[in-house]
């Protein structure tokens, strides 16, 4: 980390990050004020294409799922260094974006989680340009779609598992989150679905004594809460959103339970799938033989709402101990958090992959109260940080 | 019973029927397109006040809860005889409630549950009183609200506990359904819930282990479920409709499920609520016993959305006795059978009552396509048994 810090080109590309400050903040609020909920990110990205097209990169492209990315050419041939940040927000269509500006402090939903991440990145990108770096490996800059709830890490599981650049790469970083000492290295998968139970129905007291698919729901969710998982690894279970029936005298025809597993092991992940599974099994078997089936009995399916891969980067991998000694080297302690981010993918497929935050600090991330602070200081030392962690990967050519 | 048919005020009003069965069938389509839905009754009880007041009775008053009433005046002192229809029908603001007819048949919502029996009460007042017939004992007609679903039958349980007439009742026809060998002797008692838990709600994962209102509910819920009720006396259970929480990833704060609990023996209900709430409670102290509550406990609370008591006219009972005798005298076959009417609250007080169906034929009641036919031989069959029955019960001066 030593060589890379005090390396001339690097010192001058700090001086130029400083100087790109000002400028930095300026396309935070750009790009804050273009509305990206799930699924709409498109105008965001190709603005972003067309960013990281003047800030330098080669082959600049829009990929098939929506991914704005570019390429920062190194001189050798060794795996590509992926440097993602997500474009969407968690906002819906019609939120207000406007970035209201108190000091150094920038107000807007959206404007820390992740957009600071993608000015960080672009600033980044202009100021190794302008000092002259040539990386030994190329460096792949993505903006990228669907990390927030239902976009379920679709632009990076694309990036992986379809884009033509995905096996090329050997390591990733996601600039996500703003504290500095914070990296994650442990990403928590999650299995998210809508358990739905089906009937015949029919009048409560008339047709009473046939199935009810809301017994057997309950049946199902009662036991899904008797679940005992470990402490270690983390693994959680939550019943949340209950739906279905249409009338207080109506045997339903159709209840639904929406239930979200997760955990930083995938084996126990999969192992609480498939126990939740033989719970609903054992409560369909349960209701439709204790009750009248002739009108028809009880079945459920389960709709996806989410399937995150758990995964984590290894303490001895390289990526590992680049960001921890970054983010030292720089002043900050750093603290390995669990997560969910878009660094679960590569986690996940044994690509090494680290979450880093881009800088400054901010809070109320998810609410209409989202805030940053830009007080250069202390945004530019997070910001020389993930310098460092990239070139760390990615080596320097004298 | 004989006495009462063959007398010949009786055979007279019997022809004064048949003679005013055209503007029966007039007053069912005028009644029918005044919408009544549930607590929307008031622009039919003031034309049915009116039309009561047009018939002859005395007294016609609207009472305190929106109830329609008079008096048909008899010469003695005994027990009010109390003839009801209720005003009310299950179709929201807004319905189209105009009558088409085909030949004989008139359809559109509501114009057999109840306004038919409204009709029919008209007719046999006038009818009586253009005979000249004087009971022994005061008959008080009602136009009620409130018998369908969230209306609670509050109407006729605001008549026994509030109207000052109500303690003059001595016995109760409620002029409900269509087919006069049906007769209602036993009336099914009802209590239904919304059961809220609620608790301090939180992340899924990052909460974990703090108390869940969703596990509360899937516990008490399950053993609801596996109450085993009797067969005899016809008690049942159900589960309805389930809602709350807000997110997939949220430990919800509120959720709820409707419960609907019936029995035709008031004892029997009342012991079936009372392990309802022990379920409840011990679904409680499960969910705060296992998990954390340093955030809070999770608590429950009941919203009563219906309260019908339960009850039953005893075989040798007068009414009882009166019913089926006038409906064999008509040609019909009596059956007596278990339902939910507003006999219920007399029933339920200990004051002998029966629901005798208006006459003719129809179906589809609760739904756009309800229809009646007005066909005039089982039409005034049907009348002239309810006429004979309630002069069974009322007694004839000579």
């Amino acid at each position: 980390m030593n060589d890379i810090i005090s390396h001339p080109k690097v010192k001058h590309a700090q001086e130029l990050l400083r100087a790109d400050h000002d400028r930095m903040v300026e396309e935070i609020v750009t790009l804050t004020e273009i509305p990206a909920p799930p699924f709409m990110e498109e105008e965001k990205a190709k603005a972003y294409a067309e960013m990281l097209r003047e800030a330098g990169l080669e082959d600049v492209q829009i990929d098939g799922i929506g991914n704005a990315h570019g390429i920062y050419r190194g001189s050798g041939n060794g795996a590509m260094v992926a440097v993602a940040a997500h474009l969407d927000t968690v906002f819906p269509e019609g939120t207000d974006v406007t970035v209201r500006r108190e000091g150094t402090k920038l107000f807007a939903p959206g404007v820390g989680d992740d957009t600071r991440a993608l000015a960080v990145n672009l600033s980044i990108i202009r100021a190794m340009k302008a000092a002259g770096i040539t990386p030994q490996n190329d460096i792949l800059f993505v903006g990228n779609v669907g990390e927030e709830g239902v976009g379920d890490l679709r632009g990076i599981r694309y990036l992986f598992n379809e884009n033509p650049l995905g096996p090329q790469i050997g390591s990733f970083f996601t600039v996500d989150g703003l504290e500095t000492p914070e990296l994650v290295d442990r990403g928590v998968g999650s299995y998210r679905y809508r358990v739905t139970f089906e009937g015949p129905g029919g009048h409560s007291f008339g047709d009473f004594g046939i199935v009810n698919p809301a017994n057997a729901l309950a049946e199902f969710a009662a036991g899904f809460a008797r679940i005992e998982v470990p402490e270690e690894p983390k693994t959680t279970l939550n019943l949340s959103i209950l739906g279905g029936g249409t009338s207080i005298n109506a045997i339903p025809e159709k209840v639904y339970v929406d239930i979200d597993m997760r955990s930083v092991d995938p084996q126990a992940l999969d192992a609480l799938d498939a126990q939740m599974r033989a719970l609903v099994e054992g409560a369909l078997a349960l209701e439709n033989g204790r009750n009248d089936t002739s009108k028809g009995e009880i079945t459920a399916r389960f709709d996806v709402l989410g399937n995150r891969p758990a995964g984590r980067t290894a303490p001895e991998e390289a990526i590992h101990r680049a960001s921890a000694e970054a983010v030292r080297a720089f002043g900050f302690e750093p603290a390995f958090r669990v997560s969910s981010t878009d660094a679960n993918i590569p986690m996940s497929l044994g690509v090494p992959a680290i979450c880093i935050g881009s800088g400054g600090t901010g809070g109320r991330a998810h609410t209409l109260d989202e805030w940053i602070d830009t007080e250069p200081e202390l945004s530019l030392r997070g910001i020389y940080a993930v310098m460092a962690a990239i070139l760390a990967m990615a080596g320097l050519q004298d």
